[in-house]
């Protein structure tokens, strides 16, 4: 290896091996697996794969906080049995739409709504870090973002989580301009506010973007197959099995294996009936981070 | 004005002059109306904006040729009494997509439609001025895409077409890429075709893009408002509209008076009840662009 380390908080191994001989591939113009620019299409997940999602993924305490102060939580049982409950079905965008919609039934505009994400994130602090959450990104997924795009790709987020409360912060924390993040959504509407135009949510879901729906909406906003895809969960599967299906391609989870330094838990959800996400792993071959080995850093 | 012309088709008067006016003051970092790169979205109507749609919209010609083809146009007064009806509910794109519809009953790949179109349009030639339609772009808005391009614009497509119409051939033509490109669409699943996973298209809308659902598709892309927007119909009303609530905005209707070189049609449906397209130009203070007038140069 050159002076010049691409990945310097990742451990020396097989998968940090894989991403840097993927990249000299694919930019490689003499190479049967070289890729023009143009088609340098990587997609990431958002929670637990760039960031941390435990206990609650962000946006799940962003609606927390949004409870408390509107008073609709008013005693710290009953939050406690929501988030309980919230835990459980953390795999389940579908109940975290229903969550969006209880916000959006008076009607806010886009604008309002990434507004208020953005002063609460420059605040809230993760429970057990005491950091903020755009301090809890993983180091070594930040490096991959900047080894991508020095390279040429084109990084989208394609997130289970509402595009608008990625956006807000996705270019200082990622680099990644918030027209590049795609995410479940609301139907929207046009309205007329102080006599102005405005783009308006309405309570009804648009989409979820969790499993296929990755693939769809990934195909329908870019007509292209992902050459490297990373994700860290049953959501993700489809996603990364169809970024497979190029020539070269680069498909990689992100096992969280460190409750010291950060969380320990499966890949799956309990909507996983058939073959489980390790198992797909396993059989298409993709790289497989055990975060605990080979993660230097965490965040 | 300096040696360079950047807008050669265009006969000097008043649009030519606003439009490079306006390039001018975004880009001028001293200026009030300065616009940051990132944030300068120019967003075209396709159809009848940067391409000829008369008699009948490309799309609408692709599809006829496929009846043809599959014999279930079988005589030609059958095709004449359809077309006629096409033309009727031209500036409807809920009838177009029916007609898509039609199409997609069999179930093919978004991959298979995209290569179908492709081949079309290398191959079929304007009834009346017997050209590829991609070479009945007009000349002059493709000097706007360039000159926008130059000075760091992102150019979008905004059609009533399908979007994947359109992108098998908006590099080579407007030098647009497919991912920059919105228009219509019906609803996709995820399916094994011949062992591999591949994105078939349903015959069900997902969405029609005309109208306030321009304005709703964009924001739900970029998160931004284009500072620029071009359109020629009612269907393009909102999205110039809504381009104007920026602080510094270019709004231009494309007229097509000219029935000698081009056209000469009114830019409204007949599904304009209140205000007509031409009210709210002027109105609103838009650029109207007298096609007879203000292009040297039609194709």
């Amino acid at each position: 290896m050159s002076k010049y380390d691409p990945l310097p908080s990742w451990q020396e191994g097989k998968v940090k091996k894989r991403i840097i001989e993927f990249v000299e591939q694919v930019t490689d113009e003499s190479s049967e697996y070289f890729v023009e620019p143009a088609d340098r299409i990587a997609t990431f997940d958002n929670d637990g794969t760039l960031m941390v999602e435990k206990p609650v993924m962000a946006q799940v305490a962003y609606f927390k906080r949004k409870l408390l102060n509107a008073g609709v939580l008013n005693n710290v049982s009953t939050v406690q049995r929501i988030f309980h409950w919230l835990k459980e079905i953390l795999f389940d965008s579908g109940s975290l739409l229903k969550l969006t919609l209880y916000f959006f039934r008076q009607g806010i505009t886009t604008d309002e709504y990434r507004a208020s994400v953005a002063l609460w994130i420059a605040k809230a602090r993760h429970p057990r870090f005491n950091k903020k959450y755009t301090e809890l990104t993983y180091q070594p997924m930040m490096e991959v973002l900047a080894y991508f795009e020095k390279h040429s790709f084109a990084n989208y987020i394609v997130s289970g989580s509402t595009a608008n409360f990625i956006r807000p912060w996705s270019k200082t924390s990622y680099n990644i301009a918030p027209n590049r993040v795609i995410g479940s959504s609301l139907r929207t509407c046009l309205s007329l506010r102080n006599g102005e135009m405005a783009v308006k949510l309405e309570p009804i879901p648009f989409s979820i973007e969790n499993r296929s729906r990755k693939v769809l909406s990934i195909e329908r906003r870019l007509a292209q197959r992902p050459i490297a895809a990373f994700g860290n969960s049953y959501g993700d599967v489809d996603m990364l099995r169809w970024s497979r299906t190029t020539k070269q391609s680069l498909c990689v989870l992100i096992h969280h294996t460190d409750d010291v330094r950060e969380y320990k838990y499966s890949p799956d959800s309990f909507f996983c009936l058939g073959k489980n996400t390790l198992q797909y792993a396993n059989e298409l071959n993709w790289q497989v981070v055990d975060m605990k080995k080979d993660w230097k850093q965490i965040f």
